[in-house]
């Protein structure tokens, strides 16, 4: 064992380029006072969560209750368990890189949101009067969703870059989203509710061209930690449950008031629940003896929210909910299947968590979806007032017909793709710089790089099933 | 170890029966399509979700909060977190079951809520003038609780059934729980707001006559893997504090506005607290140097709130609900020391998470705790229009006496275990054809059979100590 | 392996005085009776959960939604995971004592809460006119808070006590707790909405001095067991996560109405952001190559949270909240580094969670935090209702200045200390009696001694890294 263990650890390669000593506390410590003097110069309480609010009710007449905190706190803490838990716990699936699955994702996560808070901020609710930026339990959900585009990009580079990589790809990520936001919902006037454009579309989009810049052509020598074992699929079973059952909040949170944070909760309770099903049949289907694949399980059963992520808000009816996630689950399936294979082979393209058929996929098909109910929406069937409300048909939209609506959202998509795309491409380059303490390639997938393991003796008996360990046993007794 | 595996797994026999890639798609893809079928014939929004429903708000006079959804939205999340992780994570407690485990509790909850939200909904909200069911927030939290009921008869045959069997038990689970919720709520006007009786006393002997049914005399040839390791204990303890955790939700999510809602949930908290500790006192008496049972923690603890889940919207008082959390705390206890093992030996049921002692007689007890606490209620204790309000007194019942609704209260546990028994006895006959592709008695408990473990040979360090394993290692090397 | 697991049980020492089959039920039947006494006696519903309140909501011309129930369940769900799962998987980093840190968590914090509603009732709800306790959801807010000072002591003796001992800490915790707080909130009039001082300042401090006069001078020989392997640590990070998530609703759970919660929980979102980054940061500076220690990830991270239980109800802006977050995350981590091996050392203080650091000195500096915050008020900022309203400057408060607000914020926190330590010095003394069925100083840290393990050659597998217990594997083929 002890001999297996040596000559395993120097298989790894020394571990020269994973020192992040420096540049870690670095990043962090630069970015959270740029951070704290950008908040002292900009970030307000927005007169909701400000203690003048006391006289505000007092004059304006209102209750306690109407106050925005109570139309939104239940579905930003779903929110945030997504997140947290959701995104994190997902990504444990590999056998040795639960940690930094869990860790990092925790890591960009918080940086995120504070930069999300500064640079939607800026871009939505920059008061230019005064110079500040008002901020409220809103801002919190949208700073949360800011986050979430990054952290599906993580999904795809996994396990082959350094956390400061990661601050970098968040730093981008987020400065990206807050533009491609601003162009497809403020410019462009679409309908997002649950971001199937905006964040999945985009974020997936933005890994995928992240990992294709850094395209590792040795990365086979990791192969052996590029899996899981069964606890590890059990971890990542939290993740996927908390997503899934959060997700009807996700895409509810920052919907209208009333019927349309209602209605777009029970769209995507009930895409998901379609979604479920055939991805237990493409997966039993595709299996000698009908076995069923964790990996579909963990994925493939969530695409039903991200299709969802635009339509849930509209009048798609239950029905038509169901449709969509019963052919997502069949999409999404299928892509782990056979799109992930020939993507890495033909196109090496290095995908570590299929973002490729859980987000861009189901993101750019949840968008087009979105258009095509936007396009076809009348007044008979959301009513007069109904239908200005649910697409805010006011101020200068006040003319637009539900067609143009539609041309619009599809546009939207493609703003989406680009700015992941070509941002991505970009951030590529820049995380190339061999300067980021990323992992050697056989040393990818791999928690011993960045974190302090106690027991590095039993590393041999989790990562390699412990039989190839046992044989040199007696020379240590 | 290659000898050792390669015996146990010819020990495990041959697992030719286990074939289900033909069947599972088959009932997942037909289903499915069913759903979409009658989705698009039954279902559409009801108003509250509706887009009409801004018109409505104007000529109604309502604010945004009236809408249903915010008074049911997060008990409605944590019923759902209850389902799909609760549920889900207590059956993973077996060492080489838990992929099956939480995996088959999600895909048959998510065929189980489509299911119930038509068969509920033509039982319940079904409108003649339009031929349609109009569903909403309370739609999807029934839809969620009618899946419960399945989920629970899931415990009494884990390990032993193959997932399309599963759908078989959802399919006439949801059905029958769809009936007899109608005789029971409906006809005989009954206060169930936490399912004591439609849920947990149903769904408890529904599983228990299914088990009975399908009896097994050989299945102590799976014994090896018929219990549990530290880390799969620690996985089911994830469920139990969440089902703990969101019970007074689970009780609390359907009843009364205002102070109903808030009396149940107040009084779940209460009785289940109590029952946690003679839960402790018992488990502890019973072992030798007192040591603690991790199968008594993990349920014996969750019975306070199946007891209450009638009784707990009547005014049963704070140290009343103390009071059935200590006895069911007590009895629960016992019948997993007791009962469970009686029960197999004499009357040949196995029951793999004895949901004897978890649901059936806890629902059962909970029935009639709240037939004796409905049939003592009086206006001085609940006002005259606090009365009228908690049992609903109004239209055909205006003139029921508390005494007459304690009599039909008794008369619903009576329908929930006839149409549990009867039921399961005829389920249970259907699952014994030879065409589910269930296991062998030599094989059950074992994920092997329906999931694709990426490495099976870490299967014997799991299941078996591994010192059985490796005294053969040096043949590989 | 037959050997070696004999000779380490051997080592382990004969467990005689673990034996708690008497005095472990004892308790729970006991302290549970006197439960359903006190109750019976004491506590009945409050107006807003008992059947009356449909009728007062006629003459007092209520809508539903005026019921405390919608204002404080969603928080008050959040707080009760934190208790249970937060708190409970928090202490399951362990190796070998996971069983002890959920289970025993969930024993004490199912009787604390109930002992809290009699203690805070008596303290802060009792009528005097009608010699009852009235409660309600603020009630079971409260009673969780109170909980959670006696699970933070929980921390600093994890391992060392049996749960017989972990009930005594209990009792007399939350009967510190009700008078401590008390004495903070009631006569000193300070407002601590999270609990800075009267949570976690006193809940540390008790702790501590608990740990401290329990001092075992051979623990070192339990040393194999004391620290984490790499499956318990992600288990501890589901604690970590849900911890961190909810504190914002921790915080705001019990805060003013409408604007206070909102700006309660904002104000913790951002500083829980902000120790993120520099947790990271000082543990990556700390060790060779940068690697993170995933004990100051598990804990450190919190801080933030903890240090902002007082001023976070308060106006102290977003860049406020950053830079309280920036400024503990750095002192918690330093002192996980180098307080507690120092305290260790030279104070005979053994620390199992180091709660000093995660709760102790950041609660303190919370509280001093509050007090600064408090004494800076003013009209300008606060608006002059909004000031009033934010310190309840009513009643025989009226005239107190926000200076001596913030002179009597700064007494609080020495209150809660000198309660922490005086009361955790006398337990302590208690505890040290020699018929608690505490464990030998060579048997802590382990599960064996008060769970039933189903697999108990499984120990040495998992306690034990496998090579060091297969030498002697054929002796049992």
């Amino acid at each position: 064992m002890g001999n297996c263990c040596e000559s395993a650890s120097n298989f790894f390669g020394p571990q020269k380029n994973t020192n992040v000593r420096v540049s870690l506390p670095a990043v962090c410590f630069v970015w959270q006072i740029a951070m704290i003097v950008l908040f002292g110069v900009f970030v307000r309480y927005d007169k909701e969560s400000d203690a003048h609010w006391v006289e505000l009710k007092k004059t304006e007449n209102l209750t306690d209750l109407d106050n925005e905190f109570y139309f939104r706190y239940p579905s930003f803490q779903d929110v945030h368990v997504m997140i947290f838990v959701g995104f994190g716990f997902l990504m444990t699936f590999l056998k040795r890189y639960s940690f930094s699955a869990v860790g990092f994702n925790f890591l960009i996560a918080a940086f995120g949101l504070q930069w999300a808070l500064l640079m939607q901020g800026w871009f939505h609710h920059f008061d230019y009067s005064t110079g500040k930026i008002y901020i409220g339990i809103e801002s919190m959900i949208n700073a949360d969703f800011c986050c979430a585009g990054s952290l599906i990009a993580y999904g795809a580079i996994l396990g082959k870059v350094s956390p400061v990589q990661l601050m970098v790809v968040t730093l981008f990520g987020v400065t990206l989203f807050a533009v491609e936001e601003f162009i497809i919902l403020d410019l462009f006037h679409c309908r997002d509710a649950g971001g199937a454009m905006v964040i999945h579309c985009f974020g997936g989009y933005y890994g995928l061209a992240i990992s294709w810049v850094l395209y590792r052509p040795n990365l086979h020598r990791s192969k052996r930690l590029n899996g899981s074992v069964y606890q590890s699929d059990l971890f990542a079973m939290i993740g996927t449950l908390f997503l899934w059952m959060f997700w009807p909040s996700f895409n509810s949170a920052i919907a209208n008031h009333g019927e349309g944070q209602h209605r777009t909760a029970m769209n995507t309770y009930i895409a998901l629940a379609s979604s479920v099903l055939t991805t237990v049949a493409i997966s039993s289907m595709s299996k000698k003896g009908g076995k069923l694949d964790m990996v579909h399980i963990q994925n493939a059963t969530l695409a039903g929210g991200v299709a969802m992520g635009t339509a849930a808000e509209l009048m798609i009816t239950p029905y038509g909910s169901l449709i969509v996630g019963f052919c997502i689950g069949i999409i999404s399936t299928f892509g782990y299947l056979y799109i992930t294979p020939f993507l890495e082979e033909r196109f090496k393209l290095q995908d570590t968590c299929g973002i490729h058929n859980l987000h861009a996929v189901p993101g750019m098909l949840g968008g087009f979806t979105g258009a095509i109910v936007a396009a076809t929406a009348s007044e008979s069937v959301y009513s007069k007032e109904g239908l200005i409300a649910t697409f805010d048909f006011t101020g200068k939209f006040e003319n637009r017909s539900p067609g143009t609506q539609g041309g619009f959202q599809a546009a939207g998509v493609c703003v989406a793709m680009a700015f992941g795309l070509v941002g991505g491409a970009i951030v590529g380059f820049i995380l190339k710089f061999p300067i980021w303490g990323d992992a050697a390639d056989d040393n990818c997938f791999d928690d011993e790089a960045y974190w302090e393991l106690v027991l590095p003796a039993m590393k041999c008996s989790l990562t390699i099933p412990a039989f190839f360990c046992t044989g040199e046993t007696k020379s240590i007794h």
